[in-house]
């Protein structure tokens, strides 16, 4: 054999499917042990890691390329919140013996239009075997000017509370995916179930949003654990309360509708996991230029409600009273 | 309920377990969705993830605390052999459902004495539920002056292979760890037994050797697939050849008496994985003061050969005769 035949699987696996994504010089076109990026000057650098996992947070069966897609956006998502910019990304890979060329190649193929799309390039990865499902494990790592990014304290009474997008399609479109007759009743259009189903499968993580949470928020995050669970810890940390009117959160038509066949699924929206919609408290005298500056990113803001000192966080329907959950937020454990 | 109550037991076993050693303010005590820090002025950045799954790279019986600092230590040793300075870690943990308190309390000891070792705090994590094995995925960060991560390749003809500590001891240790009755024939003493097994355990990275790595080497790479493999590789990407005097690798008294009872065993030690030591090529002008940096940094390294021009590396036994090995490194594809 030749040296080059005798060379790890491994080695040919990551020169074929992931050399074309490392574009960044500092990368080394991963043919080396690390790779190196200076930041900007002046800027801090924001450190992210999020997995995904087979059969937990997608479907065996789920398109190996949007599997990528999700790994790589549910890490962007973060950064948005944070107001970061994306400067590119580690993955660690855990793979079954049965795991091929074909399932790398969309895999590999659906990272890479991410990371074009995103600006995100590939730093460095790892592959490995497993007995277990695929596992897919990004670090991701962005930007932003020194001291400023945006974090869950810091919210300050009478500062106003903005979601991006809609609210709750993702954990609508989860009760679809898991059981077929789930949501029969719900009298949705072909157009309305696909939507819901497209949201739980690709979150649409809203990094055109940062620059403005940066310039204007007092407090940011992403939503992956459901709007109620994940906007208590933000006041918890910020020590502060929130009112919510349940009524202004912004649903989408599909969701709109299966709240309407089925109010229990208006719970299910506001503590369902898996949005990727960003929330922030921004100060009342910042609330015109948020709003112009997410308007100039092409990205819809809602204002949904109001910090107020104290602790909770408190949902009133439509009648004013206040909406009682039976949990704030999705959790595996 | 309360909302305590209803926060997820994620957050609650991360705020136990893991608080604690998020000691970098940027880490904002996990509480956060991200971490922010600052690389000193001047620096690039240096990126690495590596990932470990049980059956796979431990054994499930292995302490947790053991298990933590192999993952955060086959990174660390990618950090030495770059010389590059630690700066910090995520990680990203899959858990079986049985793994409870204890499991976790012990994983966590181990990752925070490593952290308070080796200077290199935690910056965040994530901790999602699996049907397989316990998968740790570490991304680590550390730093080296702009311009100054070295490479694999930049070996050049003359050059002197150096390599750190010894050679082939955890290949040894696994061949033990997996059939006790293997190796029973090569009469070791308790003593060299328990040494192998304990470097095939827990990895000893170099991490004390990087400043004379950085000042003085021309290509570097940590040897975790096999030395034949790795050099093999360095020698690829440097676009040089290599001899290589097997009679000069390192040994320790445990694997010298591992090969003079089986001489079969020397292929093992040379193409077998988890050294974590460091093989560099040094240019011969600065070999002396290679040395003297390496013994000011307390870490013993070892002449083996020298670099040539052409291409592949030849190993010579004590008659000068090429060496032919069944494979040149350790790949689970």
């Amino acid at each position: 054999m030749s040296d080059q035949d005798k060379l790890s699987a491994e080695d040919r696996l990551i020169a074929r499917h992931f050399g074309p994504l490392a574009t960044h010089p500092g990368a080394l076109g991963l043919t080396d042990d690390a790779a190196f990026v200076s930041p900007p000057p002046g800027h801090d650098l924001v450190l992210k890691t999020d997995a995904i996992v087979g059969g937990v947070h997608f479907f065996a069966e789920d398109d190996a390329s949007t599997v990528a897609q999700k790994a790589l956006r549910v890490n962007l998502s973060d950064l948005a919140a944070k107001g970061a910019k994306p400067l590119g990304f580690l993955v660690s890979l855990a793979l079954p013996q049965d795991i091929g060329d074909t399932w790398l190649g969309r895999f590999s193929s659906g990272l890479r239009a991410d990371a074009e799309a995103y600006q995100c390039p590939l730093f460095g990865g790892d592959t490995d075997r497993t007995p277990g499902p695929v596992t897919v494990s990004v670090a991701m790592f962005g930007s932003v000017p020194h001291g400023t990014m945006v974090r869950r304290a810091g919210a300050k009474p009478g500062d106003r509370v903005f979601v991006s997008g809609t609210i709750g399609d993702a954990a609508l479109g989860l009760v679809l995916r898991k059981d077929d007759n789930m949501g029969a009743d719900w009298k949705l259009t072909d157009e309305q179930r696909a939507h819901l189903l497209s949201r739980y499968l690709l979150p649409q993580p809203r990094n055109a949003l940062a620059e403005a949470v940066r310039m204007h928020a007092s407090a940011s995050m992403d939503i992956s654990d459901g709007l109620a669970g994940d906007l208590t810890k933000l006041a918890r940390v910020s020590g502060v309360a929130a009112q919510i009117d349940a009524a202004r959160v912004p649903l989408s038509d599909a969701a709109r509708a299966a709240v309407a066949a089925d109010p229990a699924m208006l719970e299910t929206a506001l503590t369902g996991g898996d949005d990727f919609e960003i929330v922030c408290a921004v100060p009342p005298a910042q609330a015109d230029s948020f709003r112009a500056a997410a308007f100039a990113a092409q990205v819809p803001v809602t204002e949904i409600g109001a910090v107020a000192a104290g602790e909770g966080v408190v949902f009133r329907d439509a009648r004013g009273a206040p909406m009682s959950f039976k949990r704030l937020s999705f959790s595996h454990f």
